[in-house]
C-alpha cells in the first residue's frame, strides 16, 4: 500500500559506497513510486518521471555533509545515514521545486525544471501559454508537496533507535521552520522598497533560507547519528552557519566575477534578477551605484557593460567588502573547529570541507 | 529548539472532551509557533497568524472519524486520538491552501484564506495588485509546506507503540499520495477537452482528491489506532470511500440545487466555475446541454435563469440520475456495515455517520 524503504545493513567502508547506496535507495524509490503511478492518471506518471529527473544529477553536498560528520566520529550503519542523507536531499528537492515557482523559473542547472518539462509538453499539445503556464506550475507544486512529505517519512519510518530518530525529526523540523522563514522574508523583501534593506537583513534571511537545512543540520544530524552530544551538535551546526554563509557570500560573488564556463551559469543573471545580494546592498550607498542600477534595469548588457560594472564595483570596494566578509566567515568557522571540545579526527575532516565549499570557482 | 507536542494522557470518555482535547493541542500548537516567529521577518509572524485563523472553524470532520471508530472499538488514549486526528485536520489545512493557490481562490468559507489575508494587507500598503497577489501566493505557498510536515509530525513523533504508528504513517503516505494524483488529474483535466471526460473519470478524480484524506484514510486510523485488524480497517476504508464519494456527489447536487442560505454558498458558483461535476457531465450528452453550456459561459444569471437550467436538468434526467448515483453509493456503505465481519458497535456508528454526513442539506 504505502511506499516501502529499503535500506542496506551492510557497513559503510567510504564515501564511494555511501553514495552507491544513496543512488540505489533514490533509484529504488523513484521506481517504485513511477511504478505505483501508472494506476492514476497518465498526467500523474508524468510528474514522477518528472520529479525523478529533477532529484538526479547535483552535488549532493547534504547528504554528503551527514556521511562524513557521521563517519568522523565512528558511524558505520550505511541504512541510518542513507535515510538521513535522503531526507536532507529530497527536502532539498522540495525547497527547489517550490522556490522556482515563486521565483518564475523554468530551469534549473541549464535543465528543465518540473515547472519547465510540464510547460514544455502542453506547448507541443499546442496549449495556450497562460493555461500551459498554471498546469505546469500547479503539478510543481503538488510535486514539491510529495518531495517534502517523503523528506521527513525518511526519518519517520527510519529504524534509528530512540531518542536519536526522535532528535533527527526535530532537527528536521528546526531546518524547514527556518527555512521557511527565510523564503518567507525572501519573498517579503521583494516587495519592500529596497532602500530599507540593510546588509544584517539580507546575510541573514540568507542564512535562514539555505545555510540551515543545507549546511548546519546536515552537519548536525551525522553528530546525532553518531550518537555525539547535543553540545557537539550544536557546536558543529555553528560551524555549518559559518560555512554556509561563506558559501552563499561566494555563491554571490561568482554570480558577478565568476567565470561561466565553468559556474554553468551566466553572470548577469543575477545583475538582472535584481537580486538584493550583500554586494548590491554596499554598492547603493557609494558612487557607483548610478551605473549598476542603470544595468540592473536592462534587458541586456554585452561584455564591455559587465567590465564596466565589474570595475565600479572594485573601486567603490564592494568587491573587496565581499571578499573580506567572505573570510571572516571562513575564519570563525575555522575557530569553531579549534575549540578543545571538537574531536581531532572531526575538526580536521570540517577544516578540509570548508575549503573544498567555500573557496570553490564553480 | 523544534516544536514540542504536548498531549493529554488523562482518558477519554466523550466526543465533546475530544473535541476539547484536541483544540486545546492546537491552540497550544499555534501559540507556540506565532512565539516562535517572532524572532524572525514580521511577514513571518503574519504568515503563522493566518496559519492559525484559516485552521479554526470548519467541520472537523476527519478528527471525528478518526475517534468516533477508535472510541467505538474501545479506544480511550485521548493523546493518541488527539495526535491521529490533529495530523489529519493539518493535512486538511495544507490541502486547502495548496488548492486555493491552484484555484485562484481567496475566499474559503466565506472568509479570506491565507492568500487573501496577505493580499488585503498588501493592498491597504498601496502595492499593485500582481505584485500583491504574488507575494501573497508564494507566502500561502510556503504556509501549505509548514501545515504539511506538521501534519505527517504528528504521527512521527507520537507515543503510539509500534507496529501501529508505522502503519499510521503509512496510512498517511497512502492517502497523500492518492490526494496528489486526485488533484494532479483534477488539473490535468481542466487542460483537456471535455468531451474527453468519462463520467468515470471524474467520480474517481473525486475520490481520489478527497474520499480518501477525508473519509476512507481517518476511518482506517481510528480502526488501526484501537487495534483493530488491518482486514477490519481496510473493510471501514472501504465504507469510508463510498461515503466521501456520496458526500462528493450530495456537494455537486447542492451546488446546484441547495438553499444558499442554508450551505452558506452560492448556488451559482459551480455552474459559472465551469466545474466538470458529474452532472455537467451528464447533462452534456442531452437536450439540456445548449442551455446550460450557454449559462456556464455567462458572467451573471439571474433567478429566472437558474431556474430554467435546474428544470432543464429536471426534464433531460440529470438530477435523478445525480440522486440516484448517491443513494447507490449510500446502499453499498451501508452494506458494507452489515458484513459478519463488522462489530456490532461499529457498524452501528458507521450506518449513523453516513445518516448525518450524505443526506445533509449543508
Amino acid at each position: 500500500m504505502a511506499a516501502t524503504v529499503q535500506l542496506d545493513s551492510a557497513e559503510l567502508d567510504s564515501s564511494v559506497a555511501y553514495r552507491e547506496a544513496l543512488d540505489r535507495e533514490l533509484n529504488r524509490f523513484f521506481r517504485e513510486q513511477c511504478a505505483r503511478a501508472r494506476d492514476y492518471d497518465e498526467s500523474y506518471v508524468r510528474l514522477w518521471d518528472a520529479l525523478r529527473a529533477v532529484s538526479h544529477g547535483g552535488k549532493r553536498i547534504r547528504s554528503r555533509l551527514v556521511h562524513e560528520t557521521y563517519a568522523a566520529l565512528g558511524g558505520r550503519n550505511v541504512g541510518h545515514a542513507t535515510a538521513v542523507g535522503l531526507a536532507f536531499e529530497l527536502l532539498h528537492t522540495a525547497f527547489v521545486i517550490h522556490d522556482d515557482i515563486i521565483d518564475g523559473d523554468v530551469l534549473r542547472r541549464g535543465q528543465l525544471n518540473v515547472t519547465g518539462q510540464f510547460l514544455s509538453h502542453a506547448q507541443r499539445d499546442g496549449l495556450d501559454y497562460a493555461t500551459a503556464r498554471h498546469w505546469a506550475e500547479s503539478s510543481a507544486l503538488i510535486g514539491g508537496d510529495l518531495m517534502l512529505t517523503h523528506a521527513q517519512r525518511y526519518l519517520a519510518v527510519a529504524s534509528i533507535p530512540e531518542p536519536v530518530r526522535r532528535q533527527l525529526l526535530d532537527l528536521f523540523e528546526y531546518a524547514l521552520y527556518v527555512t521557511a522563514a527565510g523564503e518567507q522574508a525572501d519573498v517579503s523583501y521583494s516587495v519592500r522598497s529596497p532602500e530599507e534593506l540593510t546588509l544584517d537583513n539580507v546575510i541573514t534571511m540568507a542564512t535562514h533560507k539555505t545555510a540551515v537545512y543545507s549546511f548546519g543540520a546536515p552537519l548536525r544530524a551525522g553528530v546525532l547519528l553518531a550518537g555525539g552530544s547535543a553540545d557537539l551538535a550544536a557546536l558543529v551546526g555553528d560551524f555549518g552557519l559559518m560555512l554556509g554563509t561563506a558559501y552563499q557570500l561566494r555563491d554571490d560573488f561568482l554570480g558577478l566575477y565568476g567565470d561561466s564556463a565553468v559556474t554553468g551559469k551566466s553572470v548577469l543573471s543575477d545583475l538582472r534578477g535584481g537580486k538584493n545580494t550583500p554586494l548590491m546592498i554596499f554598492a547603493r550607498g557609494t558612487d557607483a551605484w548610478p551605473l549598476v542600477e542603470e544595468m540592473r534595469h536592462r534587458e541586456d548588457v554585452d561584455s564591455s557593460e559587465l567590465a564596466a560594472v565589474r570595475t565600479a564595483l572594485d573601486e567603490c570596494g564592494a568587491r573587496a567588502f565581499l571578499e573580506r566578509l567572505e573570510a571572516e566567515h571562513v575564519e570563525r568557522a575555522d575557530l569553531l573547529t579549534l575549540g578543545e571540545d571538537m574531536p581531532a579526527a572531526l575538526g580536521e575532516l570540517l577544516r578540509s570541507t570548508m575549503r573544498s565549499l567555500a573557496a570553490r570557482a564553480a
